[in-house]
């Protein structure tokens, strides 16, 4: 299959949306924008920064990587039209792997209500992607990250940390063959394959959503970039936070240490705790905002704190009124 | 300057356009799209492949990248309205590269009237960047590669063959400090900036170009992908197309070998002729088009051939009648 073989196999996988007039095989795509704008976000990809080939499946990694950009889209209250992707995969690539590649990035983009409505690919000595993905408000204001006002609630939809536990069991060796301690495999899924809730973006934005972010980089981190924006201080309450189930159970079992030590963290590393996934863990993709205090909330929007004025020490993020003592944020892999 | 200090140094460089609302900062950007559709493509430009940072600058290169994705846009009779920009660098790249990569895009997003609405930025083993441009059709329909009939004049606006003469010259080992012969050293500037006639897009949709496509790939092969889409043979004239001039003075040089040749392409290679470069070579994302008979076309749209209904051979592109003996296409570098 050569180069433009390749491009008619992966268009066949990929199915334009419902708002693509345009898709792919032209110079460029056309999509509706009823609303007359478009809400645009990219996001870049690389093997061995943002995934490992020996660690998720080329379907995962569409997956991911659709993920990422849609949850953007979703984080401005707006919902997903059209993704663009541009692919650059090595010769030695089996044929089949940009293939389920392609029907993880059409699965997950479906799930969003969008379809891939262009493309480029290239030759390169590593797999790279770039998904730029595209959505349309219907009329609502976006929700930026710099309207959270003190007096409103934090609240949360979607996990928090799983994907960052997932990591965690697989950096610890425990990959596909080895079995996996009940409830744990999850996890790992969640990293391999994240799962926003897109919805939940344009019904923050109607519930009148005054602030809103996807949890990419941790969730001390992104509401940090809501803190600073807004000139605010947020404070999550440490008891709101779910560390209970398959998170503490993961954690206790690196904590055991029952897997092959060949493949552990360098030493030196604390151990992990429930906790820190969920207050530092990226690649979730939930979504976090603020809301007047008297929002009514559906029930996957879970309270997780409160806005203040800063205080002395200016605008940030605490957790029990406290600063959090660790790494800030999400470094993917080492 | 850690990557938020280079992120912030480089939003300062790159002025969203004016009709977007919300630029880089956020989760997404917010672009106006007047006509209630978006016209969005995006292109991939890897280190080695599409460029060579010791034949190209950083500015260079981003004008380069601007350009490739803007021109697509061009091509489908759309006005540009922004480009978003995925970014990876080594590490050990000065700051400052990158800082001109973004002026370059900037100033080539600019002369198409749009800006840089958002970005991602990642560290990689060597530079590569995705650019997805966006445009706006005002109301024009787009112009497909599919709808050229026969009796259509084809015609072209902007130069052929400049870029691939440029390239030519600097793989013979003309570059910078060699003194280059009066009048080739605009065809090494035209390799590495091409100059797409952006506004020459929307002016053919007005003027109701029935199919267009930009020459990225080379004259034969993109008129080749407009004789598939619309089921027609195209045939160029050949008296029509511009060999002398710089591109013959350049192919004469060449020919000449007057220079170092240890850096010479290798043995058997064919000596370069004006005619290939116009007829294959890529990247000087010139806009062809077919028209009506009868149009009156402004000067800058030269006709250079006439659409038929295809013959038994079936849709293709022939030159004063006959098929083209050679590489049918642009092959970036080898």
């Amino acid at each position: 299959m050569g180069e433009w073989g390749v491009i008619a196999a992966l268009t066949g996988r990929m199915p334009a949306g419902p708002l693509t007039s345009v898709g792919i095989g032209d110079d460029a795509a056309v999509i509706g924008a009823p609303s007359g704008s478009v809400v645009a976000a990219v996001d870049l990809l690389l093997e061995g920064r943002h995934f490992r080939r020996d660690w998720s499946s080329a379907y995962d990694i569409g997956v991911k990587a659709a993920a990422r950009s849609l949850a953007d889209i979703a984080a401005m209250g707006a919902v997903n039209t059209a993704l663009l992707v541009a692919l650059a995969v090595p010769g030695a690539l089996a044929a089949s792997w940009p293939l389920e590649l392609a029907d993880g990035l059409a699965a997950e983009a479906a799930r969003a209500g969008a379809g891939i409505a262009g493309g480029d690919t290239a030759r390169a000595d590593s797999v790279l992607l770039s998904v730029t993905a595209l959505g349309d408000l219907a009329g609502r204001r976006p929700v930026l990250r710099s309207g959270a006002l003190p007096g409103d609630v934090i609240a949360v939809a979607g996990p928090l940390g799983r994907s960052a536990a997932g990591l965690a069991l697989l950096s610890a060796g425990l990959a596909d063959g080895r079995p996996a301690p009940e409830g744990l495999a999850g996890l790992i899924t969640a990293h391999r394959r994240p799962s926003p809730p897109y919805q939940a973006g344009p019904e923050a934005a109607t519930l009148g959503a005054t602030a809103m972010i996807d949890v990419s980089d941790g969730l001390l981190a992104d509401l940090g970039h809501i803190a600073d924006a807004s000139a605010v201080a947020l404070d999550i309450d440490g008891s709101s936070l779910v560390t209970a189930g398959p998170l503490g159970e993961a954690a206790a079992f690196l904590r055991s240490r029952k897997f092959d030590s060949s493949r552990t963290d360098p030493a030196g590393s604390p151990p992990p705790t429930a906790l820190e996934w969920v207050l530092t863990g990226g690649e979730d993709h939930s979504l976090v905002a603020t809301f007047p205090a008297a929002t009514q909330l559906p029930s996957r929007w879970r309270v997780i704190g409160h806005v203040r004025a800063p205080d002395d020490n200016g605008p940030g993020v605490t957790v029990d009124g406290a600063p959090h003592a660790g790494p800030p944020g999400w470094q993917h892999f080492r």
